[in-house]
């Protein structure tokens, strides 16, 4: 395949292949080496011209898996039909229960042992997903009085700052019971805030995520 | 000087002279052959070998400030006269306003582009300074009755999550008026779980050295 006649098919090529590789035998157990030869010829310059390590592959990847989902997001931050407490409730639920967290816990990088990785997911939390989708339904909520707070984008970065990084088991390690455990602070801190939107089919999804992050890790 | 013979007192002398440049030109501004002019006319053979980059020779930096604070750290958890809430107040206030945070904050390191930088601290805290330093404090509450939680180690790490991470102005890049309004956010979160242990001196004091940072970044 030439290099840069059809950049994005190659890419795409890259992607699915270093995304099916990853479910089968594990982010660390699959080597760049391991993705070139499944690219059908393609030259390992060719895949350093579009990433310049396995985590940049590994980012690709669930970026791509995110695209659809952040679709769904998109459509929850946009219905009119709820107020904006409800739309947290349905964003925490549904970020949690997409299937895309199947294939990624599967994979089960350990990105704590990746500070490119570690430092990507906490800065893009603060800086990216926070103002973009949970920050605007908080005002809405504030709005609409579902919601209380003087301080909307702070309880937005805690909320993703707690949900997002604290409670992902491949960056600490933690056990299923652990992660069990922290959910239920995470829900007290939550409704110390007003916000009575996480339930227990939340805290079993975290559990069963992070059995799968253990046993194929 | 022979690059072997002192290994210690050479690795004293980068520190010092590191800490010196550091905290007069600011980090971003000090290159590693700043300090390598410095350090008359050790060579910058010899300053490699002890440190792979100016990252490692600001942790090392920073480590040596905390080493002495560490002590009082250790005296405040093994005091007899305190509950464990006095002792976690007792903490949170000496860690804030020890000196060696002044230099830090007008040493001014962008941490936040650092992946490095920005992993190890999220890291250590949650994994080294949660559990020498807050559990037992934490544990000591719980059993004295001045704390009620039935997840201490969860509770640990939350405190520190949102205190030594989120609540630092390096890594956000946050203005002062901020970093108050976080302050204001991290005690509603601690009172939620029963901790009265933030005063308004504390967030003058955030307040004062997310200050200092955005005048010396």
């Amino acid at each position: 395949m030439a290099r840069n006649k059809y950049p994005e098919e190659t890419v795409n090529l890259i992607i699915e292949t270093a995304t099916r590789l990853f479910i089968e035998k594990g982010y660390e157990h699959t080597s760049i080496q391991d993705i070139i030869n499944n690219l059908g010829g393609l030259s390992k310059g060719a895949i350093y011209h579009h990433f310049r390590s396995k985590e940049e592959i590994l980012v690709a990847v669930t970026n791509r898996g995110a695209e659809e989902s952040n679709k769904m997001i998109f459509e929850i931050r946009n219905r009119t039909d709820l107020t904006g407490k409800e739309k947290l409730k349905k964003l925490l639920m549904y970020s949690i229960n997409r299937p895309v967290q199947d294939e990624i816990f599967t994979a089960a990088p350990n990105i704590g042992s990746s500070p490119a990785l570690v430092s990507s997911i906490l800065i893009g939390t603060i800086e990216y997903t926070t103002p973009e989708y949970v920050l605007p339904i908080i005002e809405q909520g504030i709005e609409d009085g579902s919601i209380q707070t003087e301080y909307p984008e702070e309880l937005a970065e805690l909320i993703m700052l707690v949900g997002n990084i604290w409670l992902n088991s491949m960056i600490f390690d933690d056990t299923p019971e652990k992660i069990y455990r922290k959910c239920v602070m995470y829900d007290k801190m939550l409704r110390a805030f007003g916000l009575d939107v996480l339930d227990e089919s939340v805290f079993e999804r975290f559990h069963k995520l992070t059995e799968l992050y253990q046993k194929n890790k």
